[in-house]
């Protein structure tokens, strides 16, 4: 079989640049490794920059997004017996955030896709990239027992931090950076009305909280625990104890417990590889660059990506400038390394990182204090967590 | 013998807290462990913030600095193959910094001292603050050979990291803060014609570098180097050729080398006491706190303290509020910790720490693309550059 763009993972990354390539009249077939069922059970962030918002607006897919997000005008950080809102709207000249849940997003366009009768391997395992570097690249899968080969133009790897495609790129030609936090998230998720109706990002001598949201009925709330922890130790008590324990008082005093619909621990982890690059392939979202969870960024990340390669190859077929493929990895590196300094720089900031370390304890409060009481601190803070503009591809 | 304030320690912050309180007709005597000479010839930094030099002008010890010092509306930073001036005058609203040497200053004020005849003893030694908790404190020490006793109501420690005075507070009710880091600046003066108008701080591959200035005719330059590096390591010759690699190309170009007047290797370090008040005892400047060199805060900070002193004996002497005492400590911690996170920054972003931490490496170019690209960004660093506004001591 043929194709023009072979787009490995069906995730949002995967998804939206199918649906915005085969708008633009771009043949593109996605290969997935797990079920479709199994990719919506995966649970993420919620929080939509307004370029993601603006993309999936293009993409035609923004129905259910617009009649149910919910646009946050600010966000509070919480220190040091203070609550400070960042009024996102004001320090921004209008802009704001969206809170629409990846699970929304991801069935949003599973549905698009469907409508429009493009093709979808799911549980199709073993994908391999052939021949990346010549003019006939090729994929090979297992589907329902059966090895496929899919010849193609150009492969996008969406396949995520485990996926095959990074791998792909000859080691002596691909950089990586990372930064591993000794910290893990434990989340719960639980049909309760959340606790206030903006997200609180709590530091705490305790450890980092934090309260966030899928829908009015829907709460999604945060512990920083140890790397190590299993979500075996925590009780639905325990957790409700612990998060009012770390959230200031008048948000602890309203919060509104219930039984969990979920609870895992996520770790915490930076991550960059260089180029994202390598031939006829592209790299686009976690399987280029993980972001920890702080400031929401890895959605939205990912979707950057997708905008870049998007254009790139709207270029590519219709205006015939193949060279332009050089471009995508600088173009893509420049807003991945903005935003990896974003979300360090949140995660260095809000969470507990040893008992011992006084001077850094001191620092992180005089961090929160002197960016949440000057208006260019408080800015810097709220230009970031919108969303910084999506780079322009160079021509 | 008997004063109202014993200030221990002639340099700077003691000499003006002196001066300001003879002006205000509060008698104070100064004891310096070392003499006039020797405290001259310290070579510290030059850069004044605007609250510096208006305390300076308020004490009546500004002619020289009017005439000499030089106004700077601005300062470099170069990273990554860039150069960018830092605006100051635009950013903060018409803010500037003025370079004036630590030793003229510290030269105006012990001329002006001498003018109104305050009593300083040189060379006194063995100072020890006694009875800090009772109403009649006194320090005794020995000069020209015999002990002296000099009886009080209060004691301004201004007698750096290495004096006596914040030791008095007993262990059990100071709490200690410290981040060393495993650089020091190896420094060169010279009379050479500086390489810019303004100063330039740059970050490179092979360490952090500093063009400076004491004036039209005296150069001040640093290379980091590691903390255990003698200066006897390094010629004339190999120090203005590793300035060289270091600087932008047409700094380096621009670069004019001579023979060096000094050359030494300071350490970096950051160091919080706290409190800094103890019974009828206050401490100022470094016998407090110390910062990096990095952002040249350290008089600047020692200043605002004597700011916070100033203010607070005034009301006691004039306005009978000895309760006020209690305040000092929460009053000049605030800009500490403010003063001690921005020195930090800077000296977070623009050295090398590690051969092998390329995450951090990266993030560094990002931090300092961010920041020098965004309004915000830019803005966080001229206000903080030029000095936030002093304190002030509630009442």
């Amino acid at each position: 079989m043929k194709t023009q763009v072979a787009i490995i993972g069906a995730g949002p990354s995967g998804l939206l640049l199918g649906q915005l390539l085969a708008r633009s009249g771009i043949d593109n077939v996605i290969l997935e490794r797990r079920s479709g069922e199994y990719v919506l059970g995966r649970i993420r962030a919620g929080v939509l920059e307004q370029g993601t918002v603006d993309l999936l607006r293009e993409a035609g897919v923004s129905e259910n997004m617009d009649a149910h997000g919910l646009p946050h005008d600010g966000f509070d950080i919480a220190f040091d017996g203070r609550r400070v809102r960042i009024d996102l709207k004001g320090l921004t000249g209008g802009k704001h955030v969206t809170v629409y849940g990846q699970t929304e997003v991801t069935r949003d366009l599973m549905n698009a896709r469907e409508a429009i009768g493009a093709t979808t391997y799911y549980e199709a395992t073993d994908a391999q990239p052939h021949a990346l570097e010549s003019d006939a690249p090729y994929v090979t899968f297992t589907f329902e027992g059966e090895e496929h080969r899919l010849d193609c133009d150009y492969v996008a790897g969406c396949d995520g931090f485990h996926g095959v495609s990074r791998g792909c790129i000859p080691a002596e030609r691909v950089r990586t950076f990372e930064r591993e936090y000794p910290i893990g998230w434990l989340g719960v998720m639980a049909d309760t009305p959340p606790v206030a109706e903006e997200l609180i990002y709590a530091n705490h001598e305790r450890g980092f909280a934090m309260c966030s949201m899928r829908s009015p009925t829907r709460s999604r709330y945060y512990i920083q625990v140890p790397d190590t922890e299993s979500p075996d130790n925590w009780s639905d008590d325990a957790f409700w104890a612990e998060l009012k324990r770390r959230l200031p008082t008048d948000a602890a005093d309203a919060l509104v417990t219930g039984d969990s619909i979920d609870k895992s621990v996520a770790p915490l982890r930076s991550f960059v590889a260089e180029p994202m690059q390598h031939g006829r392939m592209l790299l686009l979202g976690d399987a280029a660059h993980i972001v920890p969870p702080t400031g929401a960024k890895g959605l939205n990340l990912a979707i950057s990506d997708v905008h870049t390669a998007y254009r790139l190859f709207d270029k590519i077929y219709h205006e015939n400038r193949t060279d332009l493929i050089e471009r995508y990895s600088q173009t893509c590196l420049k807003r991945v390394w903005k935003t990896e300094r974003f979300s360090w720089w949140m995660t260095s900031t809000l969470h507990k990182f040893s008992e011992d370390d006084d001077f850094n304890a001191r620092i992180q409060r005089a961090e929160l204090d002197y960016y949440t009481r000057s208006t260019a601190g408080l800015t810097t803070i709220a230009e970031n967590y919108v969303g910084l503009p999506f780079e322009t591809l160079e021509t």
